[in-house]
């Protein structure tokens, strides 16, 4: 039997938009894994008339109900009052729990546990508590009519632990069913031409599903797959990476949902090649994201950032000549800026970056969208030029740092290097 | 006459968890400030029933609904279609909106437009429109018995571009009293301290209020005042700003909300003085923040991501000795970093992070969360040292940026760069 589960989210300072719901997010990823259908998200606030039309309507379409947020100690915590009067359950003290929030006070926060805490030690009669290692408010669960009721505290960190520790186990036990999804990685194709490309045969599918989402600088698609076993699963996917390749091509670079930097670290790694960057418009981005990942010095061995001509010429000494000439907005400069950084760190790879993220084109004229990789490599240089229109600052930033790798990955993975 | 609204999230990579729903949260800070009550967000999937049994729950309880999501040219795009039923409207093409949708095809992105964007340019019958400059989705609204109904694109930049230009305007219609909140930002001090600080003033108050909201690597204020008029409301928050500064000190840096890299580019810009960058544990990421905004290049001149202890010697010149003596995660290193990038930049500061982000010790066995700043200025070299603890890499990482960026504000600000 295939349960369908609906989120509901309690808190005053989603509704102001204090905060985002993340937690429905984390949630419905885990529930996704799971087999269990997700068809709605809610949020409240911390009012008990609110919440109890919540669950109304909720427990009339969905048979796993979760709610996060509202277990705290302060009078407007009524999550498990609301619940326990619409289910008409009662709430009662758990001497044992209530213990354990005094001694995590004294503790592990050295102060005394204030009277009001005592409220999280209240649970619904013959619950399954879930407990909290990380904060105060333990979690539970119930069943009443077929309708599964848990209740998660709100602040992420704890929600996520006790998701992990305790719901992600409940909840197996009534799903008979795994699903499992790929992430499959494109780059260079826009999303209505991957859509065109594919849609037919999108269409057509029920079990594996093949659907596209656009991230603000690529196209992901999402395979998924229903079956009684993991395996079964996995094996329903490999045709569908298989279709998607032959369709779409080379754009296509991973079936395993890491992105192009992540990508490139990998085929650096089992290379044992390591990279350096010289950055004009991009400032730092690109060198970033590689050195986000744990590990990165690997595969990395630092970077130029030449915002101003003068350091393009001090630093990287590119020739005076291709400056006045070219301009630093031009192939001949970005070459200069891959083979000047890669001979000044003694990487193996040199990438480049220079062009007009805009608002305003540079002060040579060059109108923004023009931009311009370089990759300096053992084989010689190569060079990628782009036209990406007058978007914002930011997308054209985004866009060039990720063609910067996917210029380093078609390279690594030897394939040609083409104009866009 | 007070408004309540709803707001509805269509997609089903929100329900999948893909992405979280930042809209409502983008959205839902915007209605607070107009005084537009909202109750309920809701998620729903691409699906036309499930989003029309969304709509039919919220006219029952809001006046306003606003949906974001489903106006893209793909076939599960359905958002239009299923409102225009439920409210018995009809969708007429516009030529004048598929020529813009054409024409940002071809001028800005030049390639032309994919058939399948034709329904972009559907909308109903007499609604009104909100252009979309960032991408192809216009967005409207219409009214129909009391409800007003507007749709708005999914992607948040295209969103929140239209938000702030088309929805406030027309929503800022529909309300009596102006809401204006200011956000007061600080460094330095952490949440439950300001919040000792100031709770029992900000308890007491009731027009203006005044609130803290963590982000992960600084502390923000908001102070909100009601009003008649936006001049009233302003001249309500000039106490409240006095009042923070007395309390809380020199920790406050802005009362503009502008972030420390903006705040820092302004005073940079005031004094006419430029900056370079030498960076190790932050990769990058200090040079990002700054180049990520417009007209960076009046005040920053570049930088240097030293990754490995080869650029820090043969770029950076930094001496062997130094490096050898103290290792490069030392105050001794980030001097001769901030030093060294001044130097060859021809900057008037160099600024430079040295330090161990982890996940693991570096090589020499720093422990995680050690980090160093460096300031060289032509009055000397100053150095900030700092023990994180044992936090994630990202959050050290981003953390450390800040402090860079805040050694630079306290010393444009004349005030003294102190040990944290």
């Amino acid at each position: 039997m295939s349960h369908t589960a609906e989120l509901i989210a309690v808190g005053t300072e989603l509704l102001l938009g204090n905060i985002a719901n993340t937690n429905a997010q984390t949630i419905s990823q885990s529930l996704s894994a799971l087999g269990i259908n997700v068809f709605w998200h809610t949020v409240v606030g911390d009012n008990p008339q609110r919440l109890k039309e919540a669950l109304d309507i909720a427990r009339g379409r969905a048979d796993i109900l979760i709610t996060t947020g509202g277990l705290g100690p302060t009078y407007d915590d009524l999550t498990k009052q609301t619940i326990c009067e619409a289910f008409g359950k009662q709430l009662v003290l758990h001497p044992d729990i209530l213990e354990e929030i005094r001694s995590f006070y004294e503790s592990a926060l050295h102060v005394p546990m204030p009277e009001n805490n005592t409220q999280q030690a209240e649970l619904p009669v013959g619950c399954t508590i879930f407990d909290n290692p990380v904060g105060t408010a333990p979690g539970c669960a119930f069943e009443s009519d077929g309708i599964h009721v848990l209740m998660l505290p709100g602040p992420p960190h704890e929600m996520e632990t006790m998701l992990r520790r305790h719901v992600e186990p409940y909840l197996r036990k009534l799903s008979h069913e795994v699903i499992i999804s790929r992430d499959i990685m494109t780059f260079g194709m826009g999303e209505s031409s991957v859509d065109q490309l594919l849609h037919e045969k999108m269409a057509s599918m029920t079990n594996p599903t093949l659907a596209t989402y656009a991230k603000p600088c690529e196209v992901r698609l999402r395979a998924t797959a229903k079956a009684a076993t993991e395996e079964e699963a996995l094996k329903m996917l490999h045709p569908v990476w298989d279709m998607v390749c032959e369709t779409l091509g080379d754009v296509v670079y991973s079936g395993d949902g890491g992105d192009l930097a992540e990508h490139c670290r990998g085929l650096l790694t089992l290379k044992n090649l390591t990279l350096a960057t010289a950055e004009s418009c991009t400032g730092g981005l690109v060198a970033e994201r590689i050195t986000a990942m744990p590990g990165a010095s690997l595969v990395y061995r630092g970077g130029i950032v030449s915002y101003w001509t003068s350091v393009k010429a001090n630093v990287l000494h590119i020739p005076q000549e291709i400056l006045d000439t070219y301009g630093p907005v031009s192939p001949e400069c970005a070459r200069a800026m891959a083979e000047g950084v890669r001979d000044i760190t003694g990487a193996d790879l040199g990438v480049s970056v220079t062009g007009s993220a805009g608002p305003d084109p540079d002060e040579r004229g060059v109108p923004v969208g023009i931009v311009y990789i370089g990759l300096a490599t053992p084989e010689g240089t190569f060079c990628r030029s782009l036209d990406m229109g007058r978007r914002r600052r930011d997308r054209i930033q985004g866009l060039a740092a990720n063609h910067a790798f996917d210029v380093v990955r078609r390279y690594l993975q030897g394939l040609p290097i083409e104009q866009i």
